[in-house]
């Protein structure tokens, strides 16, 4: 299974916090790799407690199916995610801010952010991905 | 309770392969006894971390309910599956990809899939369950 | 991060039933990824209900750490494994019975047994790794 | 899987209660069937409210290992018991006061007790079984 190294997780975490800073909103930001295990993160002053969690839990969502967190909000009501999110304790997210990481086509992982509104934590994990250089689609 | 022996799971479970590489999908399939537990599955190279416990999740609503998870999916939203979903930490998925086991007319076990689309995942169960000379109702 | 193919796995897997098969005894064995995620399994007619999840639970324990799970329980009581095995609900199991698997001197997964002794379940998790041609140590 | 049938676990129960009045002992008694899910029970008026949870508990360890609960209190430290007390959410309890049910030399189930002393709960657990015509040992 390919993975981001940490020196790649975080050229994400610095575009993405570039882009926190320029919103100037209060937010976290996670970097996992293909399973879901947390690479890097930030919690910037001020950003509430929940922040990490759940940016974290949007990222999980994003790695385990490959695609952007939002686009598995319209079926979370789904059996299977609602299972999921069960097995995991909560820890997958199926809602707005996260993207999937892909290198050459290949998923290595994902990025997601909370904190700000679901567009601004989406917004700002896509400014991570450019940042490094990678991409949010096969 | 008559359960399938590890023979008739593995019988099963090769047929569900093969159905699985004619696909070319990176799906799990997992075969499990009338109570649920596990007794023989695999996980293609490749195939998403969650497709194991998904593809014994909707095994263990068949095998529960005796009946192709699929059927249960209208009605998830029921008390009764919410329930049983929190009480087994999200391991009974009623979403479509599984197939009650009967031979002889009664319920020995069932076999899930997880990884493709649903209706794959049910195509694989079906054809482990025809290799394997059994039948998906009573 | 390497890990086991499901080629590789299953002929692990052989190996460890021809020795279960040997012993005579009723037994699951369960094969594992480095991360701890199922790869492919058996539960031998008759064997408890409890041994699958515990299997696994040896090789989660083993492949997390990179050594022979039953080299671990002495020192269970340490508040990490204690830790670790409250945030997996119980699935990390520090008791022998489970090795880890190495390729080319690599952590690529690990393989535990449940149902014999331990020393038989450890034994029957060795004769995997031979017959497979990898190796329990690096 | 042989299992009790609800009329044998019934008159286990029916011998258990006898000697539960004769002490005089405000108890709850659960008959199990050897995957540990509840097939009958009792619960005194005036037991307190978690004997019947801890019975079953009992039973189910008594079930799941085929052996008196109490000769598993010793080794009750050890990483497989911790792991699957854990797993079971609690519902597995390696103290004294259930007994295995065996028929023919077949596991069929298992009978535990708790309100009483764990000796109380024991005896009372062995008068079903005697009361019943079974043995609690293969």
């Amino acid at each position: 299974m390919a993975t981001l190294t940490l020196a790649e997780a975080e050229a994400i975490l610095a575009g993405a916090k570039a882009k926190v800073i320029e919103l100037g909103v209060k937010m976290s930001i996670s970097v996992v790799d293909p399973r879901g295990d947390l690479i890097t993160m930030f919690k910037m002053d001020g950003a509430p407690w929940r922040t990490p969690a759940v940016s974290r839990g949007k990222a999980v969502a994003a790695a385990s199916f490959g695609t952007a967190s939002g686009k598995l909000t319209e079926n979370s009501q789904a059996p299977i995610f609602r299972a999921f999110m069960a097995m995991e304790g909560g820890h997958m997210i199926p809602g707005q801010g996260a993207l999937p990481v892909f290198k050459n086509g290949e998923l290595v992982g994902a990025v997601g952010g909370s904190g700000g509104t679901a567009q601004e934590d989406e917004d700002c994990s896509r400014a991570g991905i450019v940042a490094g250089g990678f991409s949010e689609s096969a």
